[in-house]
């Protein structure tokens, strides 16, 4: 553990509200070390909250929080921010089950007014805020802190241009690493990463000096209207002064005797939205984070002094690359096959696609509504477009992928990675809704596959649908270790697969928790009841005959999938109320995902608490079958 | 019928290329006078589509269409377009059932090759034209038309901000007309209102001139980069040019002898992507639709002379009007209630609520993922935002409901307006899917009015409802007819009510098809099936006694929604299963929106088209009890 002299007397933001510059900066040293300790032991996101500690110090030091309402985007950011707001004694309980969450959460601290996790939320909900602050007559600051990666996201310009007309008190720090999980995209940030080079901020003064010195009277006012805009142009904001903000900036964020006046400054303007731009370095001040590619964003547990990282051992691939190197073998046949990402290529294996075919990858940025409707226009112009996006952040598009996919059904394929729970990351990442929000429209083909050659049969379906949209959906973390042919047939569309032959109760899953039914069934083997075990593959269109059989030949059907109530239990539900098949008796029941909003946990102890392990899933297979446990040994069916 | 020799010859564009300016001025006045007299026979978008007529007549003359791509946004201003592009003969359809739809259509036309309705995808769709263009080393250029307002919307910048980095060629066309549907909103908005006044653009040359004379050698190149900037900036471009588009505008967009060869330059530009800022009037050249407030945007048949409308009479006030009222109601006891538009203050009857409280009133702009987390904002803090959203456009917002409301569990009330069919709007203005994609969330309150009455009560409810959020649908059109209590009761949460008790088939409808559940009920009463009626009101909670109750005490249970699968219906069939309420048999069938996508039609026939009408429930209950419509008379229930 670090010595910490000064942050051990920091329990709240308030204790250090009367430090001075060279306090701060001493705190800003131990937090930075105290973080870097803290997440050698838990894992997670270490680089972005590294390059925000003397930001983090500098805002709970100028503003009066939690009264002062201080929102991280994000949220990757924030474990120093944990540190210095009353959590520091669980700070190495980060993303585990019944510890800190790793991103900000309301129910956590009153220092984290607004939760996040997904990007580009914090302005719309500082904004939000700040109109609460105005109705009610309070005098409370409000600030948001946002990535320049997070600019590239619709909601927050939305939130940008909205500021101005909304509340004259909203600061909205640009911390300007340019570096968001993947290298940022976009004109957006090309122009923040040239208004920050080349020295121009220094020169911007005479030249505006200049200009108004040789002007002729009549474009006097004209000129001193260029010096104006001229001055944000040179240094950046014009952008920002454009939508209505006051820009300051750029401002070294590591500097502490430049960051804490510069602030104070912004705070005490309240007749206008302002936005701070502060460059800051990611992974700023240790070395293993700073020489890395990646500036060590995510880690496992790492070694303090090395910055070596525990390697995970796994007997399969990740879903994740599966996919990635699925789609490289399909680009290689079919020229028409591009990819899209939302600024993640690597958590969706599209790093591997992009190597392998750069011009035939399209990374848009955090801009998952563009990424779809782009994907669209590919498709109805003879394209056959892969839209990776995470189960979670899809529904950033759902508009679009109901409007511009759906009802025109364009051919638009839809790879929807991190299906399901996802551990760690919590609620938020959790692709919980995806099963239900796609299979309701018309004419989407809605796969998920149960391991990893069922995924890669998948996509080569997806390649061969060329008349209507499709999705397929697949979970975090490895496979089950399944051999992946050289190269995948294509599935039969709307049709599943029986595993395993039985004759009391049928189990049939739908993707990911086939292993989990498969292991039921030998839980109620051992118990003298013979399960059938299938494979659905298809939520949309549902496998009608393979589902008939089910029901007519057991005495009970339990559905199971890895997602929320009116997703594939429910469509198989409503296929078999509308064909009479319950008017005479089934002892159906439809497992999924539990109607909370889970926390994080190992992956484990996840399905555990769902109901989805092979425990849960043949509990419930008893249950219907009216079996008691205790009975089990006496009871014997063929 | 207006006299139209020159557009009678113009079949398809191919037909008016080789026109001279004159003939294209003609022909521009010709294609006004058609688009009046068509609308004014079939009612629909008019004043749109009069500010485009001369860009429309330019576009087609300049661009090779339908090989050139032309993309119009949103579609409100394409019926020019469309008399253009062969479906004059079919003009005077627009909108009903069988005809022509009010927005561009991939299927009706190759001259619409993305169709519309929702604001700000051209870009994106355009963008994915392009990048295909590329990716097949075609030459067909490819535009899309926008207007301000749509630029307010997150995903035009999105687009905006992907483009330079994705191709060389592509034109947008920004249509400012400084009027949306409602008045522009923003600092975007304000910012192109400030540009095009005030003879800026005469005076920038001379004055960047006298810059670059003026400056000493040092300064040489910063004021070559300022003349550049400046000229951007005094006539609109800087924000795009920022965004890496180079910059044309502002241009009269009704001046064909200046449009015709500024939209040729723009077309012979491939290394770049371009903006052309294209000032019109909108309700141009018509008088009425000039002096109206709103420029005639959307209207009923209406006398081409006078422009004076035909009234459709009414026995109750719509659902929009009882909603806006309500809450004004509600707001003079509750100074936390505050309402969110976005940019459809009319449309959602939130004008009125404005007028009594307009500084309670945040219209944010065409901004649905924004609107939705600054109302989270607002409820963190204390107060009570009603988000009032149609249902098809908070797919907009739906991760922001998902991660910013549903998981912080943040009592946020969403007001779902257009819930179900709306008629001549057809299937993208439909809000079908909405009980899914709401009701799957955990801990939201979901309620459907089955008449104005009802809506009154749940605005009352939603209200009381504080410590997690909640969302009422309620439909396009007029109320039932039923009065409305001076000020309604809030409903008991998660509470039905049994409407008409009966023995033999339960009908248990969720929102408004309660009156069509009535008159099956009466139909059945007929042939002496005796039916219970209920009205769920709650889709989540559901009422577990009633549907237990009715599903215990009835042979057979209907279940009635205007909505998709994977809905109401499906929640009960769950709920009824997880109970083991299913394994004795029951004959439950749940109707719901077919699994299409309908097209516009008048609402009656589109019940009908979705069988949920009368009579098909009544068939839906008579087929469910084995009862042959021939054997109804000989069949006896008590």
């Amino acid at each position: 553990m670090p010595d910490t002299p000064l942050l051990d007397k920091v329990h709240v933001p308030a204790d250090m509200r009367g430090f001075d510059a060279a306090q701060l900066r001493q705190l800003a040293d131990e937090l930075r070390a105290e973080t870097i300790d803290a997440v050698s032991t838990t894992g997670g996101h270490l680089g972005a909250g590294l390059g925000v500690v003397e930001l983090t110090v500098a805002l709970h030091h100028v503003y009066n929080t939690p009264d002062d309402i201080l929102i991280w985007d994000v949220g990757h950011q924030c474990y120093p921010h944990k540190i210095l707001t009353g959590r520091r004694d669980r700070i190495r309980t980060l993303r585990m089950g019944g510890g800190l969450s790793g991103f900000t959460k309301r129910s956590e601290s009153e220092y984290d007014p607004f939760g996040a996790a997904h990007a580009s939320t914090s302005i719309s909900a500082a904004l939000g805020f700040a109109a609460a602050r105005d109705q009610q007559g309070k005098q409370n600051k409000v600030v948001a802190v946002i990535g320049d990666g997070s600019m590239s996201a619709g909601m927050a310009y939305e939130a940008m241009n909205n500021a101005a007309e909304t509340t004259g008190q909203l600061t909205v720090i640009l911390n300007d690493n340019d570096m968001s999980i993947a290298p940022p995209v976009g004109g957006m940030s090309a122009y923040l990463a040239k208004q920050v080079s080349g020295g121009a901020y220094q020169n911007f003064r005479k030249f505006g000096r200049e200009v108004v010195q040789h002007m002729p009277r009549p474009f006097r006012e004209a000129a001193r209207k260029a010096e104006e805009y001229a001055r944000g142009m040179v240094v950046g904001g014009t952008f920002f002064e454009e939508l209505g903000f006051y820009y300051i900036g750029p401002v070294d964020g590591h500097d502490m005797d430049n960051l804490v006046p510069i602030l104070k400054n912004a705070a005490a303007i309240t007749d206008r939205p302002v936005v701070v731009h502060v460059v800051t370095q990611k992974g700023k001040g240790y070395a293993p984070a700073e020489s890395s590619a990646d500036k060590l964003h995510a880690v496992v547990k790492f070694d303090v002094v090395s910055g070596k990282q525990s390697k995970s051992v796994s007997n399969a691939p990740s879903y994740t690359k599966v996919f990635g190197t699925e789609l490289i073998k399909r680009a290689a046949i079919d020229p028409s096959i591009v990819a899209i990402t939302a600024a993640m290529p690597s958590g969706t294996g599209l790093d591997l696609f992009g190597q392998a075919y750069p011009k035939r990858t399209y990374d848009v940025g955090i801009a998952e509504q563009h990424a779809v409707t782009f994907a669209a226009g590919l498709a109805a112009d003879g394209m056959k477009p892969f839209c990776a996006i995470y189960s979670t952040f899809l529904q950033r598009g759902y508009d679009q992928v109901v409007h511009d996919v759906a009802i025109q059904k364009l051919p638009v394929r839809f790879a929807m990675d991190r299906a399901g729970l996802v551990g760690a990351d919590g609620s938020t990442h959790a692709g919980s809704f995806d099963i239900g929000y796609m299979g309701a429209l018309p004419g989407m083909v809605l796969m998920a596959a149960a391991d990893e050659a069922d995924l890669a049969a998948m996509i080569a379906t997806a390649c061969e649908i060329d008349d209507r949209p499709s999705a397929f959906r697949y979970p975090r973390g490895d496979g089950v270790g399944v051999e992946i042919p050289e190269l995948a047939a294509p599935l039969e569309i709307g049709k599943g697969r029986i595993v395993r032959e039985g004759t009391a109760v049928a189990i049939l899953s739908f993707g990911t928790r086939l292993q989990e039914s498969l292991k039921a069934a030998d839980l109620l083997a051992a118990h003298g009841i013979s399960a059938t075990v299938a494979d659905a593959r298809f939520a949309k269109p549902l496998d009608h005959d393979l589902i008939t059989r089910l029901a007519r030949e057991h005495e009970a059907l339990i559905t199971v999938e890895e997602g929320a109530m009116g997703g594939f239990g429910a469509f198989v539900l409503q296929f078999l109320a509308s064909e009479g098949a319950l008017d005479a008796g089934l002892k159906i029941r439809t497992l999924h995902l539990p109607d909370v909003f889970q926390d994080q946990d190992s992956p484990a102890a996840q399905y555990v608490t769902a109901g989805l392990d092979a425990d849960h899933i043949a509990a419930a297979a008893l249950k219907a079958l009216g079996v008691e446990k205790s009975a089990l040994s006496q009871r014997e069916r063929a």
